[in-house]
C-alpha cells in the first residue's frame, strides 16, 4: 500500500536557527519560509534528493505542534507522510486490520494540498504516521 | 552537503508486533529480522519506493536503543540519517560551524558496513542525525 516517503517532518521552535543549520552546517537547500495558516505552522522545505524533510515552526496558539514542543522544547522528528495511491482505500484497509484513523477518519485537505489522514501513533510504535494520496 | 536520506530508523518494543503492523496493515515490503549484534540491534529493514525505514529492537542490556525505550515505552522515530560523500570532509565542515560530533569525532564501521557518524541532538533541533558515507 505505502509507496514513497514523502517527507518527514521536524517540529522546531527556531525556524531561522534550523533552517541555517541545514543550509550551512549540513549544506542543504532550503526554501524560503512558508506560512500555512490553516495548518497552524510555518514551514521551510529542505530537498533531499530522493525526499523531503519539512522544517514546522508552530503559528498561532492552536497550533497542531504547540503541544509536542511544550514535551520537547529543543524540537524533534514529529511525523513521518508515505503516500498512497487511494486514500480512501487506504483507510479502509487499515481499520480491517485494526489500526486507527484520527479524527473523524475522513480524509482532510493536507498542506501539499492533497489529501491526508494520520494514524494513531500507539498502533504503530509510536510513531505519528501521515498518510497523503499521490 | 547532504544528499540522499538513506533511512528512517524506528525503535520498537516488539519486532514482530511492528513487522507485521508495516507488513498487513501498510502494506509494505519487509526484509527478516537481521540480528546486528555488533551494534545492539535486531533490524528489519521496509523497502519503500524511495528509501527505507529501519525497525530496531535492542538486542543485549547494552544496546544504543535501550535508554530510548524507557523513555517511550511504545517506541518512536529514534534518528534520520543522511548520506554524505565524505565523512571525514562532513565531519570537519561541521565543526567549523559549531556543531558537535557524537564520541570520539572518528568515523565508525556502521550497521551498513560504511563509515558514520552522529551529531548531537541539541545542536540539530533535537533530532539524531547519523551521516554514512554513500
Amino acid at each position: 500500500m505505502i509507496g514513497r516517503l514523502n517527507h518527514v517532518a521536524i517540529a522546531v521552535p527556531d525556524l531561522d536557527a534550523a533552517t541555517a543549520q541545514y543550509r550551512d552546517a549540513l549544506g542543504a537547500s532550503v526554501s524560503e519560509p512558508l506560512p500555512q495558516p490553516d495548518h497552524g505552522v510555518t514551514v521551510v522545505f529542505v530537498d533531499l534528493a530522493n525526499t523531503r524533510v519539512e522544517l514546522l515552526e508552530p503559528r498561532g496558539e492552536e497550533s497542531p505542534i504547540a503541544g509536542f514542543l511544550q514535551k520537547n522544547p529543543n524540537g524533534g522528528i514529529h511525523h513521518v507522510c508515505y503516500e498512497v495511491a487511494d486514500i480512501r482505500a487506504a483507510a479502509d484497509q487499515l481499520r480491517e486490520q485494526g489500526a486507527r484513523v484520527l479524527g473523524d477518519g475522513e480524509p482532510k485537505t493536507g498542506a501539499h494540498g492533497k489529501p491526508v489522514l494520520f494514524l494513531h501513533p500507539k498502533d504503530f510504535q509510536g510513531t505519528l504516521i501521515e498518510l497523503e494520496e499521490a
